[in-house]
């Protein structure tokens, strides 16, 4: 047996999220439904760094799997292109250790979010940033977002519907940049809950509206409350950008 | 009566090109329809500067159509961007002298053409590029460019089925560019024939392939026979870029 490691790109656009659901497109499914023809039926299952949502991008998700072929990888990344709908596309094939997990093994990761902050809309790039043509104050919203960096309880910005208990995450870096392809925040942490970079970027947002105080940031993450946090901004503005392992 | 002129962009990619075909989806008919329902029903027929053909884009097209409603040009922007689909999006609106007519005045026209020349493909402009992972010689793609600059018959650059009879056309610039968003190819002439910048890019890929010499297109020109010049490029590559008019 081989263990084979991906890194896989998707524009989650017309998908219903990355894992398996019954009658509905993922990413998973697809990937899967490929594999499982090229082994003669023989079902194989994959395992990704982690789920994203309906809408959801990746540049740099990690996937693996075992395999009983010997192929080189080149020979994995071609088969699998081949058969690949357009809307995923295999960026690198690694023959790995039979001990790596994708999804255990994680040690950082890195999402980015794409605000497109203009008075017309980008029809080409729509289904990959959040339109928002309303002025923002960058410098206020990378000082409320600089007081969620380190090690804390991340309640606040979890949605409500988790069974995950632990909520402490550290986040190791975020900075929000403006350039031609709009503002662009992005997050590094050691892991993050379900929907905790839409909401921190919903709540960012208001703070660059000036519809919430920087230190009202600080404050919503102290309560351990969502409720105290803002919106989930959209998922289409979303890319899991890159995924760390140990070596 | 007022003439009003709008300057659109829109991603083809889900349209059965600009023009009205019946039962298909196309720009035309979607602006025809939110206009004619703004009328409440009276019939309003849109000009454009050309047609465009099934998963071609426009980032410049340029309309015009009358209306006897007495809007400001943001008005105008607002309410039919408010009830387009997410694929067409009116840049600006002017209302205009009657005399102006979106085809008959144009004076210069720019096309674009994206090539993405990376072994990998970019999963989120895939409808938006010509992925080709092969090396290209893009000096010598500019140098055979070159020859076709200036006022020539370019019956040998236009799809047979045409119906046009006068095949004479100045370019009066044409440049190759790379950069992060991949090869770009920009065309700039006082009007084009059918499928003519789809052929020029074609005929230069195999140029810059090495497939075909850099004297072979200018040879192909005076040929003035389609025979002579190389493949038509696929349609997503390309882009309407600008169109221009006396003042």
């Amino acid at each position: 047996m081989n263990r084979i490691k991906c890194i896989i790109s998707y524009d989650g656009t017309l998908f219903s999220g990355y894992q398996v659901q019954p009658n509905q497109r993922t990413i998973q499914t697809d990937i899967e439904t490929v594999l499982t023809k090229m082994h003669k039926g023989n079902p194989i299952r994959i395992h990704a760094s982690g789920r994203t949502d309906t809408g959801v991008h990746a540049v740099g998700q990690v996937i693996h799997f075992d395999s009983e072929f010997n192929l080189l990888p080149e020979a994995w990344k071609r088969a699998l292109n081949a058969q690949l709908p357009k809307d995923i596309y295999i960026k690198s094939v690694e023959i790995v250790d039979d001990k790596f997990h994708s999804r255990f093994d994680v040690v950082r990761k890195e999402y980015r979010y794409f605000i497109w902050n203009d008075k017309d809309e980008n029809v080409f790039s729509r289904n990959q940033h959040y339109f928002f043509p309303f002025e923002l104050d960058i410098v206020k919203m990378q000082e409320a977002l600089n007081s969620l960096l380190g090690t804390h309880d991340f309640s606040s910005f979890c949605a409500a519907n988790t069974d995950i208990k632990e909520k402490v995450r550290t986040i190791y870096k975020g900075t929000i940049n403006k350039s031609e392809q709009g503002i662009v925040i992005a997050l590094e942490g050691n892991g993050f809950l379900y929907n905790m970079v839409r909401i921190i970027v919903g709540t960012l947002i208001e703070v660059g509206q000036g519809k919430r105080e920087v230190i009202s940031v600080k404050n919503a993450l102290l309560a351990c409350d969502r409720a105290k946090a803002g919106k989930t901004s959209p998922p289409n503005g979303l890319f899991l950008w890159k995924v760390d392992y140990n070596n």
